[in-house]
């Protein structure tokens, strides 16, 4: 196992507060301004005619967010919309520093001023609602807050009203609105154009439970046409619906559209009790929203007891054979009526290619153990993939039962053999329900034979039937799942979940999430060369993805049964990239092994990366365009840079300024071949090794749809002369 | 613990097997009749024009069921409805005997005639379905069966089509359609008159999932004008939508009308798979309807693996005492706003009445024990009463945390050294879903704390939100619950549940179901005086009810709160008939035992009676009028006797032909004083003790909704002395 990822949960503070408390029972249009500890960014919260609250942010006296109303619509109680009126309002400020068990850092600043707001309305006697403000140098976060009070105890969400109201027509990165889907290609356009152009999207891979209206997901990225970034997403996003925003593509308007439950309803509340964190990450410099960390910040701190037994993971799995010209099934037989509990599957016939079989695994575990990673993930080991259509039938799989041909202990045995760790895959087809029912014992099981790490699925309309991937229930029931691996001491990969808030703070044993469209849809109608060059402004603004990177075999013509024009849309080059720009403490090399032994000189830098860092340098980045990022990794000496360009071939200037002075290194680059593109020769590379200091700029071409990756040590006398 | 109730599992069967199979493929209007073993029922089916399959069902040559459709409509696939044609008939019979774990005779005949009919579409090559007839001698059960076959892998039911078309305006017995709740009062009218009839009960009551269109609940109990009594019902209710009934008050039509899902679907099935058997049970003597075992010769045998730890229990509790103005409540404190794994309940100030303190167990515990009782129920134990609204909250409980004035280690000790079991509480406010979860943590606490059965309790509206108490996701609820407790060899006892079927066949640790209006609505509006006169033909007849009879304090206005009409709507002694009249392996002497301590002698009766029988007769019935029953006491030479009757007093003609011949007995006798009457002086009764034989019948006076209870032993030499 890989040694260098972990340092002991300790918080190392240094917390200034500072309350003010005003209290204003009686002034009506109360106004409150707070800047960011750095005074970019400025605040405005008011109480507009009738009461209703609003806020207007500004960001180096440019308007971000227009004045914009707050609250929320009920269906038990009276709505908390208007008639307020400010009755107390408390200011504080904190500068700390916090250690996440893993990151892309070591240690994470937490800076900035608050204001909270305690509001009432009259004719509600008793009864208060606080809102809370948080201004950091990179964006603001605010939130509802119902302290514990006899006149409120529950109520349940119509909607929440709260709005970010837009200055212009800003170009937007987006998904559509889906209750249940987030692996759309990302649209990119004018706001007033999103009506139109997220049709291609949907077109492409087909909503689950579209929005009718017009809305987009969070994390939303948008490009004002005076050069602002913002992004508008949510942070720690527990026991609530997740967030969609409408859109209102005439006034550049967005507002809240929380996810239903069966019963249309949005949301249960009992006090105490607060919504999620809604977050404005804004800069004139694009590599600020890559950089913040103001999500993070804005979650719980860990709540694990213990997190030694957390580490950082690279893998690889017996899954992308799956998806390459029907090699493979995940199913052991032909026979696709069973039934959990009545099929034997021990009498069943073996239909031949079932991949998740004794030998094959061993295969996996042999090459992944000679070239040191951490695990193998197997898909496909357990009973009822025959049949897992999902939603008629609710118990789909045994978590417990393996297939006939897949020898839980002697795999066990062999693996640990190779100092090689299985990774358990728990599809649930999304039946939670049955899925909690078989939680302690799928975990048990995993304990007794020695995995320590599950990748969940939630493939398929949810059970209970009528709740959304993104609803309030199924939010919890995530949380669920990684507290009760966290007491089995496994870590989680959760796919098809709603997306990251930030949560992996809280819960460190989360390593990863899918929740956006991965790799695997590079065989299921492709991924634009752009996307990785959007993701990291979008979905990755939640928490890390298991992106699954590292195709070498990008034309899928390769194998039977694609068209000629099939294949993954990047250079092979790009791929190694992304392995440092998408972050991630659990990467795979998603490739089959034999594809990688055609390029094992390549193989070196996935071998090589680090999956846990000490520091991250972002050196460029335009959402949809480049990215260039630098990181030194956890604990030792050693730097990785990944640079990834979309279809335009471009230049990335690379500097190595983080490198300590006075030192010589020894810089391994991976580069796209002269004549290499993604769709016409993705697999022309070339590696070399140059000495740089820390002054050194590299001027690094990158193909179309290329990239470059670097490894970087200390050049030792022998390395200086050797390169001579 | 009561020693006389059990005996080994041991089926002894007589398997009369004799299979006479026809293939007809080519007949579209096959006829197939046949007969109860006793020729009295015929049944007929055939396929009407266009292939549509229907039966009619005739009673000693009187039309029962005239000619009624079979089928039913599906979301998914051809609806199996019509077009279809017979393509094979499978003849065979079967007479054995079993033994029951417990139950009103230690061997019950299972005697049928069977036609099994095959049915096919055209245009759906290779699809099957099978509708499978059993004529008892009392009753005929059928059911629709779904071979496993690669043409019908999974459908959605929209409904069950299957018709009981009757033969005139019947009077019924019948609660108001409701997907959620059967504590209605029973309505007694002709079937005409329902419509307007059962506006009564739903304003006594009030629904909680009302069905908009007329139905009616099952078991529907009728009784025709020329002296026929029907009852209509299903059996084996597995993984299926509870099935309340569709009436047309015009042509006396009633059909299925199946419980939808959240979705509003009715039922997701998987090959092989059936339905529930639905059963009317038939007879010119409503004696054979209290006597009938059809629905649970239609019940599949024990499942469990062991049954030496299921034991019939007769029990006290806390628990009347807080249905008495307010004397008590089950919330430790009163601070309403409390939430599970927030709430410090340690620290929380007791409201001082809390009953489910130690002290007052003891006091419960110390009458139990010195009354021969097993066991004593605890309800308000728990964690989470302070707030139960349901529905809003999905963490309700907690089922493994007391309240901090209920020692569980002490009263564990002190339990054990009185010879009482404390039977567990587990409200669950109807959130499945959270039991579920900690159902596993549930029952080893009561494992380690010594507990052996669990009363469940399913208040409020269910979560998952949008399924129903009906719905097929809850009867699976109901059946999983009950197959984990076994494991941890826990016996249920489950309120608000649905209705039963005979699945205490099948799981025998399912002691008892409340599913109907109880003793409690006694003091929430009251129960008729012809309710327990009619509780057996309808809720009794798909298995034993938690009545919790026993109530000597039956004017309320003894306690402070009430008012002065409000009352128990029996007498005192029809209360102690109850415990022969309501069959039940669980019985509960629901009274405070400072009530009993003033009844001793009357009192003398419950602490007598069996709750599990070697063979019972049923001597007189009239639906709604009146029932007397006697019993035999499991493995001794035992016996007892109840007779009730409504608000009309009259005479009950009691044999005692079953007694051994040539011996004499000593009769106990528990009857009405001459001037009691429910209402007037219903603590009015006389004991007396009578010599009989095999040749005695007694005449018996019963007062206005009152009663008799008799106790018989061998009389002894030194009895027949002391009588002169």
């Amino acid at each position: 196992m890989r040694n260098s990822k972990f340092k002991d949960f300790k918080m190392i503070r240094k917390l200034i507060f500072a309350v003010f408390a005003f209290i204003l029972p009686f002034i009506m249009n109360a106004q409150e301004v707070v800047t960011s500890p750095d005074g970019n960014l400025s605040l405005k919260f008011e109480l507009q005619a009738n009461g209703v609250p609003a806020y207007q942010l500004n960001y180096k006296n440019k308007s971000v967010i227009k004045p914009s109303v707050l609250g929320l619509d009920t269906k038990d109680v009276t709505s908390f919309k208007k008639d307020f009126t400010v009755v107390k309002t408390e200011r504080s400020s904190a500068d700390s520093k916090w250690t996440p068990v893993w990151g892309e850092q070591k240690s994470i600043r937490n800076h900035y001023n608050e204001l909270a707001v305690t509001l009432e309305q009259k004719a509600e006697k008793g009864r208060s609602i606080v809102i809370r403000f948080r201004l950091f140098n990179d964006g603001l976060g605010f939130r509802y807050e119902f302290p514990k009070q006899q006149e409120l105890r529950r109520f349940i969400i119509k909607e929440e009203l709260t709005e970010f109201n837009l200055t212009g027509d800003h170009k937007a990165f987006c998904l559509p609105g889906d209750y249940d889907t987030n692996e759309f290609p990302v649209t990119t356009c004018k706001l007033s154009q999103v009506k139109d152009s997220v049709k291609t999207a949907i077109a492409s891979k087909g909503g689950e439970a579209l929005i009718p209206s017009l809305t987009v997901q969070t994390p939303l990225m948008l490009k004002s046409a005076d050069g602002l970034y913002i992004n508008i997403h949510e942070a720690s996003l527990v026991d609530y619906s997740s967030m969609s925003l409408n859109l209102n593509d005439k006034t550049y308007s967005l507002s809240a559209h929380l996810t239903p439950d069966a019963l249309g309803n949005k949301g249960y509340m009992q006090t105490p009790c607060t919504s999620p964190w809604r977050t404005v990450i804004v800069s004139d410099d694009a590599r600020d929203i890559l950089a913040s960390k103001t999500i993070l910040n804005l979650n719980e701190p860990c709540k694990l007891e213990t997190t030694d037994w957390i580490k950082p993971v690279k893998y690889m799995g017996v899954w992308w054979e799956y998806f390459i010209g029907g090699k493979s099934t995940w199913a052991y037989s032909d026979d696709n009526n069973v039934k959990i509990g009545l099929t034997d599957f021990d009498k069943a016939e073996c239909n031949g290619h079932h991949a998740a079989n004794t030998a094959n695994v061993k295969k996996y575990i042999d090459f992944a153990s000679a070239n040191g990673f951490d695990a193998v993930l197997v898909e496909g080991w357990n009973h009822g993939w025959e049949d897992w259509g999902g939603f008629i039938k609710e118990k789909v799989f045994s978590f417990t039962k393996a297939y006939p041909d897949f020898d839980v202990k002697e795999l066990h045995r062999y693996a640990a053999s190779k100092g090689i760790k299985i990774i358990m895959h728990h599809e649930t087809s999304s039946s939670a329900a049955d899925y909690e029912r078989q939680l302690d014992d799928a975990f048990q099981f995993m304990v007794d034979n020695g995995y320590s790490a599950v990748k969940t699925g939630y493939v398929g309309p949810v059970i209970p039937r009528g709740e959304y991937h993104y609803g309030q229930w199924m939010d919890n029931h995530y949380i669920r799942v990684v507290e009760k691996a966290a007491k089995y001491k496994i870590m989680v990969n959760s796919h098809e979940a709603v997306r990251p808030t930030g949560l992996c703070r809280t819960y460190p044993n989360w390593l990863a999430q899918e929740s956006a469209r991965g790799t695997e849809f590079e065989a299921m109608g492709g991924n634009n060369p752009d996307h990785t060059c959007i993701l990291p402004f979008t979905r990755l603004m939640g928490g890390p993805m298991d992106y699954t990177p590292g195709i070498f075999q990008g034309r899928l013509d390769y194998y039977k049964g694609y068209k000629p024009d099939q294949r993954v849309h990047t250079t092979l080059v790009k791929q190694l990239a992304l392995y440092v720009t998408m972050y991630s403490p659990l990467q795979m090399a998603a490739d089959l092994p034999e594809n990688y032994a055609r390029f094992m000189d390549a193989f070196q830098f996935i071998k090589d990366v680090a999956v846990d860092w000490d520091e991250s340098y972002i050196q460029e980045a335009e959402p949809g365009d480049y990215i260039t990022i630098a990181r030194k990794a956890k604990g030792k000496n050693e730097w990785f840079v990944g640079a990834i360009t979309d279809e335009n071939p471009r230049t990335a200037i690379i500097p190595f300024n983080y490198l300590p002075a006075g030192k010589k290194f020894i810089a391994t680059i991976y580069e796209d071949g002269k004549t290499a593109s993604w769709d016409k020769n993705p697999q022309s590379y070339n590696i070399r090794k140059i000495v740089i200091t820390n002054k050194t700029v590299l001027k690094q071409k990158l193909a179309s749809s290329g990239g470059a990756a670097i490894s970087i040590k200390e050049a030792t006398k022998a390395d200086i002369k050797n390169m001579k």
